[in-house]
């Protein structure tokens, strides 16, 4: 068996099986699938039925399944030595309507790649984990990220466990019923660095017809959600000078998002994903509207800009409809920026196998951003087609796909050998 | 017993007990009652409830009992003579989150003046009947004021059984659930007149200090439901120019709605009521959007007007945001103008009580409006305190509510006595 260490000459020309991958997408992609696409939401039968699948892989593999508190899914091949291990990771979970994509390309990607590193008897010095985190998306329960926080302690277990989903669950009641609380600690694993491969999700890329990208900064998020008080009244016999209309008010808020977005500039996107108005009656003036809006920007400054415009928009609008205005946080991660050390392994990388990369921005956040609170983290993009995701249209090609996860090897390659830092 | 006919002199001294109306509101009120108001849907377990109670009230009033194919109960009082009916009628259906007086005020007042009849040993030549009619309010089943249609004939029986309500049932699976199928013909009863006495649901009397309202027009209604659609993809990683977002297009129809009917002036109203997004989460722009379109105007050509602006704006929305949009017309009334005899009628009542009164239209939508197709109609209205209605804040006084059913029992005293026509 060869071993990892002093020269990685001998191993720039390891490539993974494409075709073994794609099999593995395929068969997640089975798990939540349906007619709109895939529907495999945090903690529910589906994501179960994904995480039964990933654990029987990651067993038939050989590594050492751990489950932690939260329910991050833990894969571990040894290294030659019994030091802080190489993680490479992403989520299985996946926002309603979704593609094959998004999160299970990195976690089957690192499997992929373990599965490479046996059939070519390759051992590395340090252990590489494969993880798989809890609740990236946050669209049933509302903290995004979840899994990779408790992981890396910025949310205790207990804090975790406590976060309710819009459909009146918990964390920990969903965890428990799925049979996803485990033993192992949460924080227990102190990674030597982090990697993570996944779909842009935006049109850069595929634009620019360029196959990778390094990304050098996760954009910083800030979810509220918007509660608009005004008076349900008879849509007939109410003369409309009269009115308090929560939803004319939240159609408002709505239409500032995009001039808010387009105010700002750069980075900055604003979106209302969510809405629901009370009593939703078709002849009755809406008493109540809730809303959510999702804040973005690669720069911390910006995004704070934005938050106050909204808050300053918002107390206009409550004046001028008549109505009360409520905000409540969902979520708030300033932005982060990725170490220099990283951005240059993975350049490095893809130097070697000759792909065309460019560095970048991601609009979209992800647990990468939260693990580079406790090590020195690094994300891989490859094109998603026509920038689509969250969609059961979500494209790349497999080429693309290839070319990401032999990325991915590579830089596995010269750091699990690494001993020192960055 | 007296037997009314040529003079109605000694009758004019007739009252209605308020105490025992008020017990009935307030009985009916109970049911389907929660913290946020009255919820009796049409043909819900809460109607059958309240169904219920009204034919036992009519029973214990010695009515004669019919309830019709389409559900609507029909208490007769048998005149002297077997002639055409005088109906009075309203609906018991309410709603989400009602109040207790739109519709079972018009229904129950007929009640206790048929009691007040009785306590008095008055008969009239002409039978009168107490008409409760099938879900007024449409807003389970969208086809609003589905009895009285079907009871006029404009709905076949069949078409209206087959009415199919936003929760997936129909109107036929329904009122068989409830036991409300009914063997009584459907169009078995010729009115000669018919009369309705409801609450205002609006601001002019209230605001005006009037306590009685002579409605001359029932306004027209369009509704509209509006599918959009667009594409769904990421709220972080998508640029806002590349965006197909049927949220913002939804946001901007609400906003158009408002400046509609400012720009038409008049009687005009634009309300939406009911929206849904999808896939309705918070890091997901929306790919779909569905909203309705409640239009009225008490002029049919300002109606049809609003209709085409509307459907322009729509076309220049799809064009402006790259999305699709749908429409479905979920009910169209024109406006109705009642007849002069009876508004004569009405005001010579109210004369006779010295009530003050003024004619007016009204924004909402009636059965009156229906049965003016079969037989002279004519609608009383009393105050709504600040105009609110179709919430848990609709408030009558006791003081109005009394003077509405007084003069209701003086116009039924002046009409069933009447042989011709108007």
């Amino acid at each position: 068996m060869k071993t990892l260490g002093r020269s990685n000459q001998v191993h720039t020309q390891l490539r993974i099986d494409p075709g073994r991958l794609n099999q593995r997408i395929e068969a997640m992609a089975c798990m939540g699938a349906g007619e709109a696409g895939v529907n495999r939401l945090a903690l529910s039968d589906a994501d179960k039925a994904g995480r039964d699948l990933a654990v029987a892989w990651m067993k038939e593999l050989g590594l050492t399944v751990h489950i932690d508190g939260i329910g991050n899914l833990i894969g571990v091949r040894p290294g030659e030595r019994d030091i802080a291990p190489l993680v490479i990771g992403s989520h299985l979970d996946t926002v309603h309507n979704a593609g094959r994509f998004d999160g299970s390309y990195g976690v089957l990607a690192g499997l992929e790649l373990v599965q490479t590193l046996d059939d070519h008897a390759v051992r590395t010095q340090r252990p590489v984990a494969i993880v798989a985190f809890t609740n990236e998306e946050g669209v049933r329960f509302p903290t995004d990220m979840l899994g990779s926080r408790v992981f890396c302690g910025g949310l205790s277990l207990a804090e975790g466990r406590l976060v309710q989903g819009f459909d009146g669950t918990t964390v920990g009641q969903e965890l428990d019923r799925i049979g996803y609380t485990g033993e192992y600690p949460s924080g227990g694993m102190k990674p030597f660095a982090y990697l993570e491969l996944h779909v842009e999700q935006g049109p850069s890329l595929h634009a620019a017809g360029i196959p990778i990208g390094v990304v050098k900064t996760v954009t910083g998020i800030s979810w509220q959600e918007i509660t608009i008080r005004g008076r349900a009244n008879h849509a007939g016999s109410t003369p409309m000078d009269v009115r308090r209309d929560a939803g004319l008010a939240a159609a408002g808020i709505i239409t500032y998002l995009r001039e808010l977005a387009l105010a700002m500039g750069g980075s900055q996107r604003a979106t209302c994903g969510m809405i629901a108005f009370q009593p939703n009656a078709v002849n009755v003036i809406p008493g109540q509207a809730t809303l959510t809006v999702d804040l973005r920007n690669t720069d911390e400054a910006g995004l704070q800009e934005a938050e106050r415009r909204l808050a300053a928009y918002l107390a206009a609008s409550a004046e001028q409809w008549g109505v009360e205005i409520a905000t409540r946080s969902l979520a708030r991660v300033p932005a982060v920026h990725f170490q220099e050390g990283i951005l240059g392994v993975l350049e490095a990388a893809a130097g070697e196998l000759g792909l065309p990369h460019q560095r970048m921005d991601s609009g979209a956040g992800h647990d990468a951003q939260v693990l580079a609170g406790i090590c020195p983290a690094g994300m891989i993009f490859v094109p998603s087609q026509d920038g689509v995701s969250h969609s059961p249209d979500e494209f790349t090609r497999p080429e693309d796909l290839e070319a990401g996860a032999n990325l991915l090897l590579q830089a596995v390659l010269l750091l699990a050998g690494r001993e020192g830092g960055f």
